[in-house]
């Protein structure tokens, strides 16, 4: 087996984790359970000093970073076009991409780990709190996305297939459930993510994590 | 002119800034100031909605994020080579410039804008200080990639010529002594950023920019 997907149950691992599923590709997934502190033993750090995940070996080349991860697996699966070729459509799709990845993920991070930007638990908690309202309104931008996607004929943020963009969106939005956040106040992108949850690779993907789409409880 | 580029002064804007020099291309340079809050102003939120620089603009269309517009700029200008081509090579190249998007640069923003995570004084104070000694800490990690490459025989971050990754270790490491870190402390990394400086481009942009390399004060 030559490739290798180090991945944490519904984690941003998701995302390569579904990639891997459409392109049909033969892989070795490997459970990082962060509930157990996986990513600090030993082991894991060995394959990955900054002890996170996503991490791609490919016949011992490691590969770290989502955004790398990404842009492999699509060279690696050129006729499965996860990322268009013309620069400009290129830069819409990481522009996108990297948002996600660096605004959208860490807000999140600071209401589930806010431990990793400071010590005092007073702080933590206030950050929790700021961070939620923030989240409120990155949701609401990325509604905005599928609904300009939508606008402009495409039934999918990245295009024509359902693809790392849907499946990110997806675990952004079961991340706000997390958050206390009830999915049905964004409509449209509560659909969109029910919709791609139902594309036959992403439900492999989930079920394989034994994902539930929303942990939102009211009250 | 086709091209635009939104900057503000010592931003990580000055990535993309020193790129187009390296290219030669034929741009006009649009300064955003930061301290006169342009950034929020109804003319720039017409650009940029999400009031963020660099933005770059292509006869008319607009990219935003310093990843999309780093392989924007690697497609259009390719004789540069910017971006390795090999699927692995240019993994790595993402790798390390993700790595500085999502973490580095987000860091710095807890010690220079705390206010983004947390409208409450004392939390935000709480975050500046835990910040500072992480902000170290990546220091010291970027400095490891300094001394991978050269153990390597490469003489820049990205290969054989100075690139986008020397560039944005330049910035990193000036905001760095604009949070009080000696830049002394990293003498290797120091010693290539001191070595970045000099290379002609980058030195028109700093001079565009008008920036001093270390703005640490002792005591």
């Amino acid at each position: 087996m030559t490739l290798k997907l180090y991945y944490a149950s519904g984690a941003c691992s998701f995302v390569p984790h579904t990639m891997l599923e459409m392109a049909g590709a033969t892989f070795e997934p490997v459970a990082v359970k962060l509930h157990k502190n996986e990513q600090n033993s030993p082991e894991y750090q060995a394959i990955n000093p900054r002890g996170q995940v996503p991490v791609l070996a490919d016949e011992g080349e490691v590969i770290t970073q989502i955004m790398a991860i990404i842009a492999y697996i699509d060279a690696r699966f050129p006729e499965n076009a996860f990322i268009p070729k013309d620069p400009l459509a290129r830069a819409r799709f990481v522009e996108t991409l990297a948002w996600m990845n660096n605004t959208v993920h860490p807000t999140f991070t600071h209401i589930f780990m806010p431990h990793k930007f400071s010590d005092d638990e007073a702080a933590q908690g206030q950050m929790k709190r700021f961070g939620v309202g923030h989240y409120r309104k990155l949701m609401e931008e990325l509604q905005g996305l599928v609904k300009k996607a939508h606008a402009e004929g495409r039934d999918w943020l990245g295009g024509v297939h359902c693809g790392p963009l849907d499946a990110y969106a997806l675990t952004l939005l079961r991340w706000a459930t997390i958050a206390g956040i009830n999915p049905d106040d964004y409509p449209e992108l509560w659909a969109h993510v029910q919709r791609t949850a139902l594309v036959p690779a992403v439900a492999r993907a989930m079920e394989r994590e034994r994902l539930q789409l929303s942990l939102y409880q009211p009250g």
